[in-house]
């Protein structure tokens, strides 16, 4: 498409004027509505090397309140640390919040093709590469996030004369590296690959508007041009309902909760045996992990009481400190509310080499914020994909990932509850929200088993730890943890 | 996406009877309810010959109610009638009206692919039907219809199977043909094509699902819950604006109306000497557009009274009457005004070697729907770039596309309206409307303007009539067709 690209005639520079007037008093008016309707909204910048898309973002946030956007610069090669996370993490930690504008000097459009340019990007890479931004730009948008893509262009010429510009003044040389001349002059084949990127990634919900860039009043026009549009379709569409998807991704047949016997037991003396052995491994495993830069992540859910706390730390005292971290998920705070649901997830993922505990996951969408009604039916239902999707990516990435539903009985859980309303040091580990969950023990086990059977994938299963006899749990959790480490560090 | 398909796991027969029966009852009611919202339904099955699509297809609509569907058997290869027209013809013709669910056995994929096996389509014209296809999707779902996509699944062994029972049986013999066989042996290598076809049309807004297709009352089933799931979403967005995309066509140029010179005349003689020699070239020409099978079409658009008919009629004195025909286009009809705009002229399209005028046009939508609200904002917005896809689609497939505008200036209306209003065999002609339009005549002036602008591309120009001297109009509207026409039969 920017092959083809025709440029709109540039109108005279009174016109320009006085369209930018009207626009920026649209924008003025545009951040106060966005605040308003709560709606998200990324302006992403891509482009030639010296296209002007900072002086562009200067004008258009001129402006603005300070207090309603935020400017992000990414650079097209990830750090070291970033290098260490899966490809989509670095951008996603950086979406913003409802109501906010987050400007994007550069997103992941430039990480792919500069490799592309480069000639270290595989075929197959690049299409897995397509695939994961086209998935993470419709979640982004069925999740109610406006996402604005802009590719600022220019002339082989243009460009050229503005590099000689800006490398001739000492002032500004530094903004000019060799990448920029190297993109200048292989300006035709980089073309072909630009072109073929927002081709692939040219999709209705997140469409890219190219931004004939010589002039930059007239760039600047045009970029508040079509975000004031955007905005005002944004803004009338909220609420909407994002068709749903069919699973793509291979399921394990998985048996109801109810028919999972519970009557699994353990010898003390067994237990403390094989508790032993398994720190043993685990802990030696632990440094294999680190070596050999593997991230881990161990995911908890279950019914209150099923004894997630006391699993985990059977796992976590085999661990060298410095090498993970447990993340108890509450409900979220209002800065992660604000964000798409996985956001507090793929902010706490970690990094290669450790590992992370999640007591409580991105699964609460599917169970208590469907039951409780935090999120709308829609959103529920999408998730179920949108999860297997984000856990593929992790998968993909390399990310050992183990995910166990702890599970009991309603008995064993009113003896618990009562052992805790009746023992002062456990007091504070109930409360009525606890009581008043376990009334609706059956919707939820309904929720469960309809989790289970559309999330247990073949590369991200759920394991059942039958948790009424809670060593029987902490022993099949640590040997299954041991077991996809262990098999890991072997691939590894 | 086809290649690694994973199937759900088949429920028991047991709970594809109970599950049946919801899903029977839920379109019961989605029917109605479709009705009420004044939703067009597109129901698309695609898939392996002998995968069952029939059968299924009869079971869905066994218990619909015959006023609210219509099914239609398209044919993988287009008939010598369908393939003098533009590509999209045949599939934009069937599509429903609101409230209306159009099942389609085969659509738009078969033909593609089906070229594709048979190794007579070109790369480059595939990507052109890719583009053709995901464009009318796209242009579909903007204007308020769900599109449903279902692909029956069947393993290679399964279709053998299926095709020796149907051969052996000589009441079902006749389903089966060479190409299935053919299918069937090349199983491989046409699961590559239909998995690419499947990527490459697999949008957000018109996803595919695939259907296991191993059992019929399961593959119904899966039918009906994707169906009854996309109808709630639908219902749900009902007028939710689309994204508005950027004008990707090469523009020409315009001068805004106020500025053109309307002084321009023509002498009696002059006039009387050229009409007569640009006709007879135009006769002589309508024998090789009809003999070389060129498809024509003359749109008019202009101010009332500006002499579009007289203008007409000067065009089609010259013509062959069995090779050309005039739409006057007035208010829609119930029937055209509940489907897509443009509906009404796909269906109107010439075939090839005929010659379509029409007066008044697909302009409409951002002249006089727009004006008096008939569509909303975002409708005559997205229209713009719509009709410059649609009049592209057209001149690709080789027709001839000539767009006049007639113009006169307001004092020249208002002494052709007194004329009019005081010469009774003219009085037919003016209506109270037509005052009540001249009265917004700088809304209306500032609106063409506008569209002028933005639909004026190179491959489909405006060419502006100066008609305050109808002679004059009448010469240029001629000398216009007959060079365009002698073009493109050169080219031919």
């Amino acid at each position: 498409m920017l092959k083809k690209f025709a440029k709109a005639a540039k109108p005279t520079k009174e016109e320009i004027s006085e369209r930018m007037e009207e626009e920026q008093a649209k924008l003025a008016v545009n951040q106060i509505r966005i605040r308003q309707a709560k709606v998200p909204v990324m302006v992403i910048f891509e482009g030639w090397g010296a296209a002007g898309k900072g002086s562009v973002l200067g004008k258009v946030i001129k402006d603005m309140d300070p207090r309603f956007f935020d400017v992000a610069t990414l650079h097209s090669r990830p750090t070291e640390e970033e290098r260490m996370h899966p490809f989509l993490w670095r951008y996603m930690v950086e979406i913003p919040e409802e109501g906010q504008f987050k400007f994007l000097d550069t997103y992941w459009m430039e990480e792919v093709t500069s490799q592309l340019v480069a000639g270290t990007l595989a075929k197959s890479d690049y299409h897995k590469r397509i695939d994961s931004i086209n998935m993470a730009e419709r979640q982004l948008v069925d999740n109610g996030y406006l996402v604005m893509k802009f590719f600022f262009h220019i002339s082989q010429e243009e460009q050229r004369a503005r590099l000689d510009a800006l490398s001739a003044d000492e002032n500004t040389s530094w903004r000019v590296n060799e990448d920029d001349y190297l993109e200048n002059e292989q300006y035709d084949s980089c073309l072909e690959i630009y072109d073929r990127y927002l081709r692939d990634t040219n999709r209705s919900s997140a469409p890219w508007y190219i931004i004939d860039a010589k002039s930059r009043r007239w760039a600047t026009l045009q970029v508040l041009e079509f975000l004031n549009m955007g905005i005002d379709v944004a803004i009338h569409n909220r609420g909407v309902a994002a068709p749903l998807r069919q699973n793509v991704f291979p399921l394990n047949k998985v048996t109801p909760l109810a028919d999972i016997p519970l009557d699994k037991t353990i010898e003390y003396d067994d237990y403390h045996d094989q508790l032993k052995e398994l720190r043993a491994r685990l802990g030696a495993l632990h440094n294999i992990v680190y070596r050999k830069r593997i991230p881990v992540v161990i995911a908890y859910e279950g019914w209150d009481a099923a004894g997630k706390g006391g699993n985990i730390k059977r796992i976590t005292s085999a661990l060298d400190p410095r090498g993970y971290e447990v993340h108890p998920i509450a409900s979220p705070e209002p800065h992660e509310k604000a964000r798409h649901y996985l956001w507090r997830f793929w902010h706490r993922l970690p990094k290669a080499g450790h590992i992370a505990i999640f007591d409580r996951t991105w699964y609460g969408r599917v169970m208590v914020e469907r039951l409780e009604g935090f999120c709308s039916e829609n959103d529920w239902r999408r998730a179920f994909n949108e999860i297997n999707e984000f856990e593929n990516e992790l998968v993909e990435a390399g990310v050992v990932l183990i995910k166990f539903w702890v599970q009991i009985d309603s008995e064993t859980q009113l003896a618990r509850f009562t052992d805790r309303q009746n023992t002062p040091e456990k007091q504070w580990k109930i409360t009525d929200e606890d009581w008043r969950n376990r009334e609706k023990w059956d919707l939820y086990e309904q929720a469960i088993n309809e989790m289970i059977s559309r999330t247990s994938t073949t590369f991200a299963p759920w394991h059942v730890l039958e948790s009424n006899d809670k060593r029987y749990a902490r022993i099949k959790a640590l040997e299954i943890v041991v077991d996809a480490i262990e098999e890991a560090c072997k691939r590894a």
